[in-house]
């Protein structure tokens, strides 16, 4: 497998680049490629290029632009994924899979049941970590867009956002209201999916998201794991929408 | 949470069983759980009860059977998963998130990119892992059916079996063959769903698959995660074809 290196400054064919420090790293002392060797860059933007490695040292590299090539196509409904954080290295996972699923932005929060802290999260760079993880995501899946990863907020800020899109909360199987699947609801041209953290949704926090007009949606009749249900609720969603 | 216990010899409301040592184990020294406490038990063939704990000693206890009462409905669709296995853990992975999705049967499989050797399984006892990791996976879930595991096999054993089901083989979205989405296909009663190792299969190996009667099918233009794409696979599956 060729590999795959994001340059977000690269612009077009022809172009001789630095290879930012990171990246850079990875292709020289972990890949070992040598100056000669065929990689493709990407710019994090959804663009991508057949590209040559430059001349490298211990920890620098440039790469030659090549050709344009196409990437993995991008889905035509934009998703944001609005994912409580989860314990552990949970979160790392939700990321990892929401950029191969596509989705265009994750927006990670705080609910009731949450049981980590806004301020260890800080503390912990989490966000950098994330974003990381989207990256080594992309190059995986073939993508050569980066989603965005939104500042940790309370879910009464993801609650008043992305008033423009179809809101979606999923609920868990045992909840007693009434859910639509996907497969009630007609193609949308964006949407905002809510999850919550293992535990669910306090009932407070269900009536609250529901009275700002989010509408609950529920995927299969078993209890997902908490790092699963953003997988399996993008997958379903896509399937019946029929995206690319 | 209550506690979801495995006892396969449950049949009727009004029974005192013993609890299986394991479980036993479980709920006595793990979740230190005391005579009287409740409980659910589950006989890993759909069907569950309202339950008392009684008895425990360090390594046993016995539970009283109360009402019948019902688990998570099982798809309508039967599931048979093959699915090659995975390096490292991740078949167990594949096998906790297939026995959530409500699979019927998991096939685990050998085929030419696989990086694992049958003999290395064996020896380390794996089919007994994925039963116990299986049984967690049905108590997360609310499931009270237990798929069957079935031997490990080589791709050519796969490929002869199931002829009554629709068979479907995942193929990834670089691979020059023609594929169906699963909103391309009427719900079928029965699927088998085979699924290639990270790499995917040989060319000879889809050939092959293909001459033998089975589908290409194509979930979403991303390269998946080996450990993450049965998942998707059964989640598009279960959305697009309506299931419980």
């Amino acid at each position: 497998m060729i590999a795959r290196v994001l340059v977000p400054a690269a612009v077009r064919e022809g172009e001789v680049l630095d290879v930012p420090a990171d990246e850079a790293g990875h292709l020289v002392r972990v890949l070992r490629l040598r100056p000669g060797a065929a990689v493709r860059v990407f710019d994090g933007k959804g663009h991508e290029w057949d590209a040559t490695l430059g001349a490298t040292t211990k920890h620098g590299a440039v790469v030659a632009l090549g050709a344009a090539r196409s990437a993995a196509p991008e889905p035509r409904i934009g998703y944001t994924l609005a994912v409580a954080v989860l314990k552990g290295d949970g979160t790392d996972d939700v990321v990892r899979d929401a950029v191969m699923m596509g989705v265009q932005a994750i927006r990670p929060f705080v609910s009731a049941r949450t049981e980590v802290r806004a301020a260890a999260l800080e503390r912990a760079h989490r966000r950098e970590r994330w974003e990381r993880v989207a990256i080594a995501s992309a190059k995986q899946c073939g993508r050569a867009m980066l989603p965005v990863i939104h500042d940790l907020v309370d879910l009464r800020t993801v609650l008043a956002t992305d008033g423009e899109a179809l809101r979606l909360l999923l609920v868990e199987p045992a909840v007693a209201v009434t859910a639509a699947r996907p497969a009630d609801i007609a193609a949308p041209r964006a949407v905002s999916l809510a999850i919550g953290p293992e535990g669910g949704w306090t009932a407070e926090e269900a009536a609250q998201a529901i009275g700002a007009g989010w509408q609950p949606l529920r995927v299969g009749e078993r209890v997902l794991r908490a790092e699963a249900a953003p997988l399996v609720a993008l997958a379903a969603c896509q399937a019946v929408w029929s995206e690319t």
